[in-house]
């Protein structure tokens, strides 16, 4: 695999700096490069948000300043991810050009402000965009300090301005064809809805349409296209001048909706994303597990390590609760990214900002200017311990032989469908139980969506995956024939890509095929009720009576209603096996399926460390020219010790390693010898 | 009683069909009537939402598919209730004519979406209905399956636009004549909001007017109007073609506070209602109280028997939780809706659609698309059981000695004073506990509004009546003087038709001559704090503090604040007796003030069974060419035994019983031998 | 001091008058004079809201009615408190000048409606408003009934108008000089905000920019010079017709933080208020407690007497409950009122009006009329003995030697600024908190803000005091070197007057000299989290990791995140000391900070009674003229009995006492012999 930085191939630490907020200030900037250095820090991201420092006024360009900050970290030793100033546009061009500013759904432009907050159509803001990305470009591709493009920020949100309206009728016109056929996609005679004109068309808004679920669901197909057709713009406009410098944007993980991010990140070379758990707000290990299920989506998108590139020193300002991390978490946390695929550890915000909306989300420089603080020690600590660890991770992989599929669009269409349960039908909460098995037992699993290439797993688990799009029905149905294991729950196969729902008893559309079984009812379940499945296992929110074709029943229910209906459908189909759960499965439950599973199908998965992992331990492995890097993090404040299964070198000390101590909020990375 | 229907003078058994949905699909069209007859389904909703496959673009209509679909069914013994379209509005006319969207109350029109969304005022609106109405009119007024016009779908909304506003200001000065008249009426020099010039007039809204409840009170009696107005515009289009078809409009029954329905009722031939009670979400005796409330009120509406138009054959897809209909409870809630004067079971909806909003509402034909289902055999049978009571049940009426007063705009102005009790009053609830008595003790009950006849009752419960109205001081007298029982409650009296409080100590037109006293303080209680005025029976929510003139107490608060004060005031008027309850009583003190009142007035109520009902069970009776038809209902999921008082007929087995076994779940049909 | 009302030097006690809702009945105009005599009301405020009795058209005028009702009260001895009728405007005038109505945050313009809805910078409006207040003037500002100007109501709210906007660039260009100052200060390069022209500034919106603070507070800044220049406008209509009659304005207490208070007092010759606390809804000596911070706010602000200008006689008509105030506490309110500095007793109202939406509000003659009423008894016993008090009380001081600082803009801020604790940090619970000490003690205190002179104290406290404005380093530092003893507790001194961090380490502009340390790390806390300091006492919200310079540690944490990190900091500068606590402290951290802080100064603060108070029970002093005169109140509804520390006499029996028995609430108002 190639080096994701080629002119840097090391691991990353830095994080976002903006000198642009201290042009008066060259005491700190000068100051601002020597407190890198003694933080071990070797990139920056620079000119997020420089916008108007760099164009002050239209045309007017000022790139003095600008030269002066990369010159001198250049001569430090400190590389920069140079970032195209779109995230955030100055007065001046929304005065002159009110165009690039948002509508909103009710057809309101809005005032300046904030910054995601412009028209990804609107001419003007591109021709703007392509000018300042291009002298940028011009300026400073060949600088030898620049080693990656960071693409805007933070891409999100929509704009319903009557340009964007006219994008999504050709984005329409392009997907249907003709309107016959859109109306029978979308089911339109419902309700009266057929269009009979193109004009007729418009984005969903509260103030209009809300009931068509096909049209939201291609709404926000459209969003996502509208913003990679910015995003690709933004690109070619950096790539036409440097075209080896590679580009990235940051993303923001599994819980920001907004955007099908798989798709954004297959357009990028590398993928990297900003990641903000709420440490100390609750057990800090569930909190690492769904963080870490975050990062392997990140890693799946394009099968390749990625770049965690913002985290905080200490506190965010915008959780409830602002906490600091407590001693030993800020790398902890750092180091659970790198375990997952990450080959950096970058920040925001270098050097924390005087006023405005984010002046007290924690920095590695305080308000207070100096090293003598104990964040600066602890990030200055991480920075060593990076720089240790680079030769042996940068670049390494992370093989898993399992995969949870997470389909965004799906997610999109559970939050607009009415009727299955409409009290909440908590996707990615399901999502999380079920990844809580693999992060408990240290075993690797990738985050794939239904585009991506499922062949070479051993297990597939689909929960609730509604939709059926992308031809997933073969793959999953290949996958299964030629000898895997596929596990799907409650809703699995319901309706197709324009939520247009399958019909008939037993169908290939529904794979009953591969199930051995289709659902007649699904009911639902009040928050806080189960139904019983196994002696200790349960299922919640919803659960099916199916009717059997070639399955047979696992597991059962035992409840008036539905009399002895089956619980659990194991199909064997094939050389393979498939089971359908007729409900959402706890993390009980799902432990006993997953253990079922793999046992009857005399499946082992490989671990990181084949021995049991202590109370509030993750584990998970890299691979690297053969080398298997294992690391173990302890998420309590306790100091435990955790058994190895042999000989282990621990990279850090160098030590021979039968068994390895974990100080509270410690970890270790190990080398397999 | 003339029949309902007298062109198909039977139990109508059937629901909402949307064939418009699958003209593509005639093997479906054929399918569907073959599974209507084996479920027994005799009568079809056909048309509603039809608007733009009737008449796709302006002026072009197609007639075709429907002329086939009703000679299909009428071919197979099926009769159809035809719809008018104008529950939705194609896009097209929407697109040619704006006015028929609706305005918000701050100005704002809609775009085009939803279905309740246009204008009854617009002149294009009205126009096209008139239309499209008198085309359906011509073509199918004479077909001998039609029996009855379906009046639009469920009216409700309201719109702003300034068409609206000047028909308000009409409405508006025809009822006070001069704006002295209103000002005084409103009070409007409270905070100097004196109208000098009808043009100031317009329609509540928060980005205006909200201060002045006579206003909202008139703005919501004007939106009754004006839907009225509209209503009466479609029924004249299709009467002006086929003068003899009866029309009805479905309702929503009580909680659907938007409209007044008595007045909607009035103008219709015949009153019927859609009735979706969340079963299985709580107490199902309870839930089925609350719906036999409704059923009442629309019974008593034109004093004759209703139409469940419709119902769920299982779920439905807008409740928080999708809880099927646990076996039998399908019949049961329908038999429920028949014991209190439906003469009808009609379900929304005939076959499930495959997209949009409601694809996952229950339906007797679903997805699958076939009859074997465990809904669609509840739904034959229970066809089967409606065919067997038709001639017994058709038509029969439902009598009643006691009357619960329901007055909606007494909710309407209860849900705006400010003071009472800003945290609620709750007169649903309060209408809810009066009515448990009855309905757990097997008393037929009317729920009349101050318009309606009163004279012929024995007891007369007027809840927290605020609002003194038509005349129903009068009214209220004479029936007391006559001999009748009134209890009234909190608040009752307070203020006049505009809101506008009476003065003075004890008045007549607070009707203190009947009561024998008057109110000095109402105090507000907290939820869940209480006054006892029983050993075992409290009020709620508000206490008063009372001035006795002719009453005496006949049960008293004992509190540091009040003292002892009257808490039930018992006044002999004429040659009847009416009580003041100085507070919201609960369950139990209803009890006691009812048990009271029947003993010491000396009076009894005819009970469907002189026998105690089974906990979880309840009764009601029809009456039809001198038999009294007794109906049982077990809403409870265990077997019950109800004992009766005398030999009775299972109209159902034939049997002669005693007493009577009732499944969980489960009924009896009973004729009184 | 001057008396506040020289032409009537007593104590006032009467309330809002509204005959204009009446004009149409002589009757009750007249039976209104009787009754008023009956309840001894010598005061009413009367032209509130009669904006459009007295001018029905524009420039037509009729005085006639006001006249009369002036003349009629004169003749019977009692005084006016004629008001401007700004407080709402005639249809008319919003229908003919659309400028005088609000717009939104969004640049919507409201409808006509409600009250406070006028822009205070209309030309249109100031035009007319001016007329009718010089009318009003020339008419009655010499008529001896004529005592005091009530300059509108309440004033409150925000426009958004392009008037308002360009108001708002003359502020800030006035306040800023230069677009390079105005962005520095509000730190506009973050997020590429740099206004650079004049015309890109416009106010805070939901639509446009809400993410820099500075931008907020100045706003809320502007909103409070905009409309003390609107009031200022109307004084000065009335004062130029006659200089002699003083003006007040009616605040809200602490709770209405839209304005500064303190600006808008100074600019009043009497501060009134109107106070509405939840009585019996909760612990009534909480809520007296809550209510006399407010009186001493009220009082502080220009440190004279104040008066009650609005209170219920017994319920209001807009609070969750309506709870009718128990028998006692209507003038137990009004007397803890006076306790505090209050020289009146106002309601709002005398006559309750019959509609619209303040009809339920409870007042002085109800609905029913007459005399003949519990609320009306317990008015007139409460004018009694305010009448009976006057001469002892009118006039007299309220002598306190301890502040707590209240600073209205710390609190804007405090609600905007996003960080420290998102989750809320409760300035005015802390305020409380703080008096809490303080009231339970009979320990009178002033609530300054940063603008007020500060030298004259013993002890200060801080709490939370964020934001360093008004020179008020210099002011606490003198304090202390002087000998004062300063309480400051966490985040206090963490950013200047423009929300700008203050950067370093140790330094004055923090006030680190007289802290004796400076704060590292901030930490949030959770709801029901707490840190101990004592034995019993914790601190909540948030705990700080300070750094010692000059201070010692007077409290200790003890806990594994911060380590033994002091908790509270003492230190010794000049004469006095200042202490800094790393949290915010609870009720009883608080006692033992002050017992503590009094103890190790050798201090000791003046009590309304040396001896300690029942439970339930509060008491503060006056003085006048060399006599002591101390009010208890007891607000529990138990009779209780409170030692005294020598002799007194109650001043409304006349006895001599040394102890006090005080019925369930009741009151003493004692002068110490």
């Amino acid at each position: 695999m190639a080096a994701l930085t080629p002119k840097f191939p090391h691991m990353l630490h830095g994080g976002d700096y903006n000198p642009d907020q201290w042009r008066d200030r060259q005491d700190i900037l000068e100051e601002d490069v020597r407190l890198f250095k003694a933080a071990g820090i070797n990139t920056v991201s620079l000119g997020i948000f420089a916008w108007s420092a760099i164009e002050p006024e239209k045309d007017r360009f000022e790139f003095e300043w600008l030269d002066e900050v990369i010159d001198r970290l250049w001569k430090n030793g400190i590389y920069v991810d140079l970032a195209t100033p779109s995230g955030a546009r100055p007065q001046w061009l929304a005065q002159e050009y009110p165009s690039v500013l948002r509508t909103g759904a009710d057809g309101r432009r809005a005032f300046f402000g904030h910054r995601h907050n412009h028209c990804y159509t609107s001419p003007d803001y591109r021709e703007r965009v392509r000018i300042i990305d291009t002298k940028l470009a011009q300026r400073y591709g060949s600088h030898p300090a620049v080693i990656m493009w960071h693409i805007s920020n933070e891409f999100g949100g929509e704009c319903h301005c009557e340009l964007c309206q006219e994008e999504f009728r050709s984005w329409l016109k392009k997907k249907y064809g003709t309107l016959d056929r859109l109306n029978h996609a979308w089911w339109t005679g419902f309700w009266s809805h057929t269009y009979t004109d193109w004009s007729q068309l418009r984005s969903p808004s509260w103030l209009g349409e809300t009931s068509i679920h096909a049209l939201d669901l291609d709404w926000q197909r459209f969003v996502t296209d509208r913003t990679i057709d910015f995003m690709k713009w933004e690109i070619s406009a950096v790539k036409s001048v440097c075209p080896d410098i590679p580009v990235t944007a940051n993303l923001m993980g599994l819980y920001c909706c907004e955007l099908d991010y798989y798709k954004l990140g297959r357009e990028l070379d590398i993928v990297s994303w900003d990641s903000y758990p709420a440490w100390h707000s609750g057990d800090d290990f569930i909190t690492a597990r769904n963080e870490s299920l975050s990062h392997d989506m990140m890693r799946t998108i394009k099968d390749q390590p990625f770049l965690l590139m913002e985290c905080t020193p200490s506190t965010t300002n915008w959780q409830p609760l602002s906490r600091h991390k407590r001693p030993g978490m800020h790398e902890l946390s750092v180091m659970n990214a790198i375990a997952h695929g990450s080959d950096s550890a970058m920040y925001f915000q270098l050097r924390q900002s005087r006023g405005s909306a984010e002046k007290f989300h924690s920095a590695v420089i305080s308000h207070t200017g100096t090293a003598d603080t104990r964040i600066f020690r602890e990030v200055s600590r991480t920075g060593r311990d990076i720089a240790a660890l680079s030769d042996a991770v940068y670049g390494s992989t992370v093989p898993a032989q399992t995969a949870i599929i997470f389909d965004p669009e799906n997610k999109w269409i559970l939050d607009k469908i009415q009727g299955p349960r409409n009290a909440g039908l908590d996707y990615f909460g399901q999502l999380q139980d079920w990844y809580d098995y693999f992060f408990r037992s240290g075993i690797n699993v990738d985050i794939p969506d239904p585009e991506s290439e499922l062949s070479g797993y051993r297990l597939i688990i689909a929960p609730m995956l509604y939709m059926f799009r992308s031809g997933i029905q073969d793959k999953l149905r290949e996958f299964v024939r030629s000898g895997g294991i596929l596990i799907a729950t409650a809703l699995t196969g319901t309706a197709d890509s324009t939520d247009l729902c399958f019909t008939g008893e037993a169908t290939e559309e529904k794979l009953s095929d591969v199930f051995g079984c289709w659902t007649e009812e699904t009911d639902a379940l009040d928050d806080g009720e189960y139904k019983d499945i196994f002696p200790d296992g349960r299922v919640k929110l919803l659960w099916e009576r199916v009717r059997l074709t070639s399955g047979e029943t696992a597991a059962e229910f035992h409840d008036p209603f539905f009399g002895d209906s089956p619980a659990v459908v194991k199909n064997r189909f094939g050389k393979g096996t498939a089971y359908r759960v007729c409900g959402a499965p706890d993390t009980a439950a799902i432990h006993k399926l997953i253990e079922n599973a793999l046992t009857e199908n005399g499946c082992s998965m490989e671990r990181a460390v084949n021995a049991p992992l202590p109370d509030g331990v993750s584990a998970s492995y890299r691979v690297k020219d053969g080398r298997k890097l294992v690391f173990l993090q302890n998420f309590t404040p306790s100091l435990t010790e955790a058994r190895l299964d042999g000989d282990y070198r621990d990279l850090l000390t160098g030590a021979v390693l039968s068994c390895t101590e974990l100080p509270g909020y410690g970890f270790s990375v190990l080398e397999k010898l």
